[in-house]
């Protein structure tokens, strides 16, 4: 058996002149703080084609404008030439800066960064501000993707209390006044006032209004994360934290808040084109980091969303409102309908989330498999709370189903959790 | 006067309720590593349309396959409908993964990662590998660029002494054992061993050999940065450092090479199209630091090139390097007819770029506004040093210049360093 084995070795297995590599010694302790993502692992495991899925973030594709994006590419080759496919600059498309920019009087290009998707502008403004041991406020629960692209740059996480009307800006003023007696004052607060993700919350003006006060007079600079604000269907509009800011402060050089948007909600996700808009010395430094992250977005995708903001994407908008508009009351009527005595919802006015939370005592992730079973998904809530908690909640997606899936889902939702209580 | 002034002041600049924010008190330690691209702030001096502009690192626009690209995007658009703008795997376009892989016997797309342009690449292994204070050994000179990317995560640079052979390897292997012996070993190196940036230098095969060993024997990872390696104009195609560490170690999951290339320079940069490939701890990790980096690159451009790949590529390679190849040949018979005595040159085998060292005492920055006012600019060298020096030496590329503006060109700045000696 022994000089078998010994034969047998150099073929199964190359003879090495050196040991395996020790990859995880060599990795950076910020490696080490990096997780992949709960929900992307555990959307793989729901992805059956027969599964109702609930869980993913994803716009509806049905109502992508294809044909215009078709039209849009050839239109930036023939405009543009070899430029549109040439290195670009690092601030991003001129014509594009300068519509965002148009949008917002007193604003210049010279305020507004080009991203690679939002997520890109989570991870330059966690690069640029955040020193390890910094204090970040973050809603309880919020997004998960801002978590992610923080964690490496080691913040420790201050959750906000939120009801349905968004932050609790009484609690919050507590918070601060108690981090600065203690001289550890946040530096930066994270949120998304709009049909918030994963809650679908929206922060009521006079909040917007205090909140915009509190970062003034604490000094805490506010990362707006705006991607679905366009995207209401009930209600009125209300002023962003930037808009507010501005008022204030008459000058987009002296504002606390940084604002975030993005085209992967309104337009399509996958050519990647977002934004950040904010002080020059923000986005100046924003320049630099991105330098060294990715050089600049791809010139085409850019060019494509310049061809199509003037008359492609104000339909596009409305088309995506009036359909999740018409999702959403779908998904609300039948957890009214099929969902039992004690379950609580949130009723968004707009974006693509709903929240929901059981009875306490209730665990949504150990309930998923059993709605699988059912053949229904959802994303259990703990993992968008950045301490942990939330085992009751859970959130749902309204805006990649059919009506008929939406009746179907839910109806079979419900029974999963009825058999549960 | 003092009341005039009182009195125009709230309508000149409106008041304020609070101090203006001190964004530069705001700033993480790690935004003020990061400067602005000293290459890029002077190229905006020389980007007048009469100045022939060897600085720039651009490929050649009117080699670009545009019409190529209109069909590939209309057909992307056309196989993939929505989901060819719709969120995609962290990971990359799967149908290009495979083809990358299929390059390299053994390979799986489990082993590759597309990035958006090697400039991620480069900023997703630092994030991932280089603690603050970790030694880093890079070329002297190096590209800029990954200087740029490396930064802001605090690595200490180690420079590895430089011949027209590449890197000087008993001079590597001198240090890594002085290293060793003060217990303070590198863990990483960064090169680029096909036409380097900036001198135009390619490694040779023995020295390859010997650098690979040498990673396995000090556990050194290495990361192999090739974007020009298939514009060779002038000899043999050499194996790159993966292969050969793959040759040696039998398994692309035991292998200390970490190669990165690009379709920048083969079919065009403006899609931002790049991949790292390496043992699946490292492309596990670098998913991670990619989903909060930016999720994923964009969609559609990682299938316009998926489309591109196996017909238009070749091609598009083959009309490059003959074309760089003719540009190349025409800067050097310039150089030796137009530049002075003790003036030296590389004769780079391909890629884009040569390498001009004046003697000593000459300050090829000191000399760019002379050059500039006979209407040429070049690249200072100095940037290129991770830690200084190089007064001496420039950076000039022939692949965005026609062969008159060569001609021209060169004939100026020899006149610029005739005037200078």
């Amino acid at each position: 058996m022994q000089d078998m084995t010994t034969t047998q070795t150099p073929a199964a297995q190359p003879r090495l002149e050196r040991p395996a590599p020790d990859f995880t010694a060599l990795l950076s302790d910020r490696a080490r703080l990096m997780k992949a993502s709960t929900i992307r692992e555990l959307l793989k495991l729901t992805q059956q084609p027969d599964i109702i899925n609930f869980g993913g973030g994803l716009p509806a594709p049905e109502l992508f404008p294809l044909d215009d994006i078709g039209r849009a590419a050839s239109a930036a080759l023939e405009r543009y030439g070899p430029a549109a496919v040439q290195y670009g600059t690092t601030e991003g498309h001129l014509p594009l800066r300068e519509w965002i920019a148009a949008q917002t009087p007193g604003l210049t290009p010279a305020h507004v960064q080009i991203t690679t998707g939002s997520q890109q502008a989570l991870d330059l403004l966690g690069k640029i501000l955040i020193n390890e041991g910094d204090s970040v406020l973050v809603e309880a629960p919020t997004y998960l993707g801002a978590l992610q692209s923080f964690q490496p740059y080691g913040p420790q996480y201050l959750e906000m209390p939120t009801d349905d009307h968004g932050i609790d800006v009484d609690a919050l003023e507590e918070l601060l006044r108690a981090q600065r007696a203690q001289g550890r004052m946040p530096k930066l607060m994270y949120t998304i006032p709009n049909f918030q993700n994963p809650t679908g919350r929206t922060l009521s003006l006079e909040r917007r209004r205090r909140l915009v006060e509190l970062s003034g007079e604490y000094g805490v600079l506010v990362i707006e994360d705006d991607p679905y604000g366009k995207l209401r269907f009930v209600g009125e509009e209300l002023p962003s934290l930037y808009s507010l800011s501005l008022e204030r402060c008459g000058n987009p050089d002296l504002s606390h808040v940084i604002y975030c948007s993005s085209f992967s909600k309104t337009l399509v996700p996958g050519l990647r084109d977002a934004w950040v808009q904010a002080a020059a010395p923000i986005t100046d430094k924003l320049v630099q980091a991105k330098q060294g992250a990715d050089l600049h977005t791809p010139t085409l995708t850019q060019m494509i969303v310049a061809e199509l903001v003037q008359d492609v994407l104000p339909r596009q908008i409305e088309r995506v409102r009036v359909a999740y508009g018409e999702r959403a009351a779908l998904m609300l009527a039948g957890l009214r309908e099929h969902f039992p005595q004690g379950v609580q919802f949130t009723e968004p006015e707009g974006g693509m989330f709903l929240w929901v939370t059981l009875p306490e005592g209730l665990d949504t992730a150990a309930l998923l498999p059993r709605a699988v079973e059912n053949r229904v998904a959802y994303v259990p809530g703990t993992p968008f709370y950045a301490q942990g908690g939330g085992a009751n909640t859970m959130r749902l997606s309204y805006s990649n189903a059919t009506p008929a899936q939406i009746e179907a889902g839910i109806a079979a939702l419900g029974a999963t959790l009825r058999s549960a209580l």
